[in-house]
């Protein structure tokens, strides 16, 4: 279908539509033909006639081949991957993969592929393929069932992110990538060339989420954030998605635990309104709660080195083992996927948390814990500048090249706190998976630049 | 104000509230007294009183301070940028400066300065400070009416253009910005060391939002782009937000201009409805339109040549005096902010770009220039691979290195294409500055890695 190239104005009216499943559901009742177009998924010939199963946006759709019709001559051309364009008639149809089921009376191919897919993805929803098959295959397995729901799921989980964080005030904000200090002050830095100068890429948007908490009280950020941890693990990426949000005036750190509770009830109360079909596909229980307990981290540490033996190696972290036990035992003991894990060891916080003024060998800080792995790190953060100057002193930092982030404390900041939540993770544990290269759409770790 | 550290429980009920402009009208109609928090902008001593100017998020808010009552004892105590916490009554005040005053019973300071700020932001909106003076204490500045109204507008933008493409049946996508090839084959990008390999930063999603076309035939993204651009001008940035999207079985490339009028027709219509005091204070004047014209390349060069005596330089490309000539001619004779130059030459469009069947020396693609100046580049993209391969090797390109690229087109695409909107010179044409600086927190250009 040629346009008239010489068309002078475009008036942004009879938007073309995409096919999607609730148009089809629509179609079925009022019996009118339409014209829907997809790629197809897969083909089951049954002799006089044949199954065409359509891939569209968020469903599979069978469509019904006569073939002694028109769109029979068309038949013997398509292949899997052809799109095409069709004009016909939908129906509800409960035995097809998503309910409805189409009956074309033209068929125009507008794509042929040239070769035979690699990996096959034409099953209604597993590919059962080994994950390294998956990632070198990646541009085609997301076009699989198994890997569109997730990313539908993991799109909602942003939305609902952002819904929630707008109605309770807070701006969205867009932080350089590319900055000149490195700024956590860690190894696992990824250093680039700047026109000759050394820069680094982001390895969080911290400083600057802050600096914004004297702008607008309320800030929050999605963004990627970029690790060179020389480890591969399944719960590590090298560059993943962090939630990121910062708010000011908190009476207490208990503030923004509070503010995430209410973003995750929010977050799965959308994920079962918008995402029924693609978590029961995925088999996704999401967690149900009324509150989420909270216990230090001294307190959880010897909790579980009592009930399940565990010997404790290191008592300034949570080794991984530590973080699946204190899992376990708030899912024994109170039925919680989730647990705060509050007052960790001053010595491996940074340099911006705030000690427990009861005991400074503790911050006032969080992790929190979904499922056994850590899906959150926040805390309060000092705010006065001679607290801040103090504490860097104290640890043996040099002040200089930190004057653009004590700026801010020098000039007056209000008691803050925030969090950064990882969106990988957190979809990792939502969907029960093994590793979290299954919630990335093109994953970077130490083995992997592309695709 | 202290919680109890010992509480058990987190249940996302209670959260704390922003103190906001809707908050304080709400509270000046039912006369109860009622606490908010905020920095002072700005003092006003008028003897037996004085005015202390509040900033909370979306507003300034004057209070009256009686010296002789008990605020009026820590009123002395009291300086610009000091954070505090007050309890009192709102009025509606015409002459305050957002129509809201509010009489304090008691003031709590959270947080005092330690020296006095390096730049005047306390007047009521512009700061009247040069660009270099701002960007060296933007940490500060964005502490100004004049740049919290534009980053306010910013967001708003943001969320316009993701509720546009949500209700169009677009999925929100996060792709890598680390990369391992040197996509779009330009030299302009930056180079970092991966583990001993060699990557990029991604100059734009362009493959892999196409390749998510084949998954959800229609995508979009939000994210910072790279451009390693050796040229300092008042409209480039090393570090940009490029907004994306990519559609699936268009029948030309006019399908996506439309679509780009519509969306820009609901970004504007929802600045008017959520962004009226930002717009009217920064004098931003919305475009209107009801449609966008569409000229070829060849007859703007042509029209702006003839009317303004222009000598055309290079005619395959336009210098930016043209695209300002082009945009004061759309002006002059259409009444026109807007204008789609279409079918650029192919030797400057990239080598996935769909070349016009009909003449293949120019492509179906297009700018958008807003005000005189491109602010989106757009078109269709080749969807078939031996077309693919056909011209990568008459550009004397080598395939290989592109096997995660041709992939898609290997096993089947859809027509397809996209665009790239540019946030920053989108908000600079409707701020009508003079520099794209200004549209950006924290700019990343040739001189400037911080703040």
């Amino acid at each position: 279908m040629e346009r008239d190239v010489q068309m002078e104005y475009m008036n942004g009216m009879g938007l073309l539509e995409a096919t999607t499943l609730d148009m089809l559901r629509k179609s079925a009742q009022n019996n009118q033909p339409i014209q829907i177009h997809g790629a197809i998924h897969n083909i089951r010939d049954m002799g006089d006639f044949a199954f065409v199963i359509l891939r569209i946006p968020d469903a599979l759709v069978q469509c019904v081949i006569d073939k002694s019709g028109e769109p029979g001559a068309v038949f013997e051309s398509l292949q899997m991957e052809t799109t095409l364009r069709m004009d016909g008639i939908v129906r509800l149809e409960e035995r097809a993969p998503d309910g409805v089921e189409f009956l074309p009376s033209s068929i125009t191919p507008l794509s042929t592929p040239v070769e035979a897919m690699p990996v096959n993805i034409s099953k209604r929803f597993r590919m059962n393929v080994n994950l390294d098959t998956d990632l070198s295959n990646r541009p085609l397995t997301l076009r699989s069932g198994e890997l569109r729901a997730r990313f539908r799921i993991q799109a909602a989980i942003v939305r609902a992110y952002r819904d929630f964080l707008e109605r309770n005030g807070f701006v969205d904000i867009r932080t350089p990538k590319i900055v000149g200090g490195n700024a956590e002050g860690g190894t696992n830095v990824f250093r680039l060339d700047y026109f000759g100068r050394k820069a680094f890429l982001a390895q969080s948007p911290q400083f600057y989420k802050q600096t914004m908490v004297g702008v607008f009280e309320r800030v929050y950020e999605v963004g990627p954030v970029f690790r060179a941890e020389k480890h591969s693990t399944n719960r590590h990426l090298n560059e993943y998605i962090s939630l990121d949000f910062e708010m000011g005036y908190i009476n207490s750190f208990y503030d923004i635990m509070n503010m995430e509770t209410a973003l995750l009830k929010h977050i799965f109360a959308t994920l079962e309104k918008d995402c029924e079909r693609e978590c029961k596909a995925l088999g996704v229980v999401i967690p149900k709660f009324d509150q989420i307990p909270v216990i230090r981290f001294r307190d959880a540490k010897d909790a579980v080195a009592e009930k399940y033996g565990h010997k404790i190696k290191d008592p300034f972290d949570l080794e991984p083992v530590e973080e699946q036990l204190i899992g376990r035992y708030f899912k024994e003991e109170f039925d919680s996927d989730f647990v705060f894990v509050t007052h960790y060891p001053s010595k491996k916080r940074p340099f911006y948390a705030m000690d427990d003024p009861e005991d400074p060998a503790f911050t006032l800080s969080f992790d929190l814990l979904f499922r056994g792995m850590e899906v959150t790190t926040g805390g309060q953060r000092i705010h006065d500048y001679q607290a801040q100057v103090d504490k860097m002193v104290a640890r043996g930092m040099d002040t200089s090249g930190f004057e653009n982030y004590l700026m801010i404390h020098k000039h007056g900041m209000p008691p803050h706190g925030g969090l950064g939540l990882g969106l990988e993770r957190l979809c990792m544990k939502i969907f029960d998976d093994n590793n979290v290269r299954y919630s990335t759409l093109f994953p970077r770790d130490m083995n992997r630049l592309e695709p």
